[in-house]
């Protein structure tokens, strides 16, 4: 389903050898119209790859005709070299898709947003990618949307796609990552298409909604991306134009189950940790509590050997500036309230930790505001994935 | 040498069964004057433990005739009760002492400094410490730092002294911790002892000074501690009042020591790594650039799989809000600058890793501010050791 799940799209995976090992490495997602209209969200780190800086200037139109996108390489810390090699990229898409007469109106390079994922500090193989523009415009079908997804993955072990919609239009996506975002330097590539008929403000306002609840609240390993970028498309294709909160409900739908995907599959993890903070004075605190607990390597540890290790929790709570008694802490590891008041509570013997899922609940007796956060545990398969990457 | 360096002190270590493998883990070292001037820096972890909370308290008065420390158990997260086995145990101290006629004077409760360290969320066996303290005072000895030194060990694989001074004074010092501290769940306690005639406010002073540039800048694991406690005691045995600046270099000089002995055996670590931020636009901005460093996972499996990414030092140093151009940073890795002007520099091939410390240097091209922060590598033995800790 992926990219090509609404109307209006057409889409490629080819393997253009920017990857040594032959695997899918270069994918195109093409707007047939009638509409261009886009938004985007883009990583927060200071530190930007090329392509996050020319992408962010295409965004800023509001129209976007095609989104190329490589693994195999982030193009981040390669200097004005790097952002001539994202331009070029940019440009060569546009000279394809007119040579080869795809639908959607004369292609500019002004309108072709960018997305590199893989090793910072590398220049791309050029003359590998150019080329590999040529054999995916080839390649563009309404079906490609699969092949997109695959040709997008770095470590990821499975591709991820998610489809949501209602009445005529539909919202489709497709992810990489597998380190993290938002926090995420392992770059979460992120691309979701629609056939509603909406313009760029209403898209950019249902996107940066649902980003704010799922991507950027999935915290795998505390390390921000220089990369991360996810784009949403819409061609109007459809011709529907749907109630806002319907449409960016979709959006949401779709963001969240990729990002779930996103925490599945997360590099060497083997638990999937749903941190909830509950009774937080506002949802400010909520989050930071939660991120504090998401980037404990000490309680990823514990979790990793099925411990259900709450002091680490309560550590891991006061380091934040969030509102909140000692005193009156509460703690629910898979249910079981290990922690009342700030100390010992239910018998920790009661918590099973077998399942990949562990939920991890905070009570903070400070309010009524709440927010869910997602990590991992932290694993020596996260050590030796991390620490044989790029040699 | 340890805490019996300086002279006026005596300490011991014993084994009161508190750790259930029959290791030392009661420490007692005791101030006999004729002065007894003491400063204490604690944890900033809001979650304290109750020994944390009762020597800040005792701290206040600046007096502090003993001090007993205990291994195998935290105290901490464990409610009333644990802070009255505290006091009970500060009690118990002063009586064993004047029940023993210790010199020293009349020693009361108020005076006596508690720390413990190990498991979060466990009440301490009482049974076995109270008898232990009566032990540890039978056990006292000018001789006994290093045994002191041996009960406070946890995960530690060797025990901690340092000592420095001049002129007929001395400052001595022990001190565990093998996970870490600022940041520090596995808990650091440090001791440190001088017969130099100094009041309370002066020993503040020049230890608030010391852990500043020295303890505050050693980052493990990024994770806080609840009983973190680094203490200074005076006897004014030696007769002698010295310099400030003298005694305060002498102060520094044992933190130092103590600061990178502890990251030296830093839980699973094979790496130390120093992190040298230079041309910083003033110290907050390199303490910070130089800690978003120290707690990136990604490199730190990086470093311990010998791979100079410099790609991740600057992905962390984007995730700052220090003052710096990102297409200006440059980065070294063992005096090798593979990284100029926000992108590629020298050959990654000339680094070499072999060794066990590292040295990366971060140049933010924005000022003449400096900070050093250590920490370690990170290891699949780091998560091994804390995923099975308390199971």
């Amino acid at each position: 389903m992926s990219v090509t799940a609404a109307q209006g799209f057409s889409a490629a995976g080819v393997a253009a050898g920017i990857k040594q090992n032959g695997n899918p490495d270069l994918a195109l997602v093409v707007n047939h119209g009638p509409r261009l209209a886009a938004a985007g969200v883009f990583t927060s780190n200071r530190v930007k790859a090329a392509p996050v800086l020319w992408s962010e200037q295409v965004l800023r139109g509001g129209a976007v005709s095609a989104v190329v996108l490589n693994s195999g390489g982030a193009n981040a810390c390669t200097g004005p070299r790097g952002f001539q090699d994202t331009h070029a990229t940019a440009e060569k898409v546009a000279e394809a898709l007119n040579a080869a007469g795809v639908a959607g109106g004369e292609h500019n390079a002004g309108e072709i947003a960018v997305a590199s994922t893989g090793l910072i500090g590398v220049l791309l193989p050029m003359d590998k990618l150019l080329p590999g523009v040529e054999s995916a415009t080839a390649a563009l079908s309404e079906d490609g949307g699969e092949a997109a997804a695959v040709a997008i993955k770095t470590t990821d072990t499975v591709h991820k796609t998610a489809t949501a919609g209602q009445d005529g239009w539909t919202v489709g996506g497709m992810a990489k990552g597998a380190g993290m975002l938002a926090p995420g330097l392992a770059t979460m590539l992120v691309v979701l298409t629609t056939d509603a008929d909406l313009d760029s403000a209403t898209l950019d306002k249902a996107l940066r909604a649902a980003t704010r609840t799922t991507f950027d609240r999935v915290d795998s390993d505390g390390c921000m991306s220089t990369n991360d970028t996810v784009l949403l498309l819409a061609s109007g294709a459809s011709g529907v134009v749907p109630e806002y909160d319907a449409f960016a409900e979709a959006v949401r739908t779709v963001c969240d189950d990729l990002a779930r995907q996103l925490i599945g599959d997360a590099e060497g993890a083997s638990k999937d940790i749903r941190i909830e903070v509950i009774n937080a004075a506002d949802e400010d605190d909520a989050v930071e509590v939660g991120r504090s607990i998401a980037r404990n390597n000490l309680l990823k540890c514990a979790v990793h050997g099925e411990d259900p290790n709450w002091g680490r929790v309560l550590s891991a709570i006061g380091t934040t500036g969030a509102s909140f008694d000692p005193d009156r802490l509460n703690v629910a590891i898979n249910g079981v309230w290990v922690c009342r008041n700030g100390s010992v509570g239910e018998d920790r013997e009661l918590v099973s930790m077998k399942e990949r899922e562990v939920r991890i609940t905070a009570d903070l007796v400070a309010g009524d505001a709440s927010a869910v956060i997602w990590t991992n545990d932290l694993t020596a398969d996260y050590v030796h994935e991390n620490s044989a990457y790029s040699s």
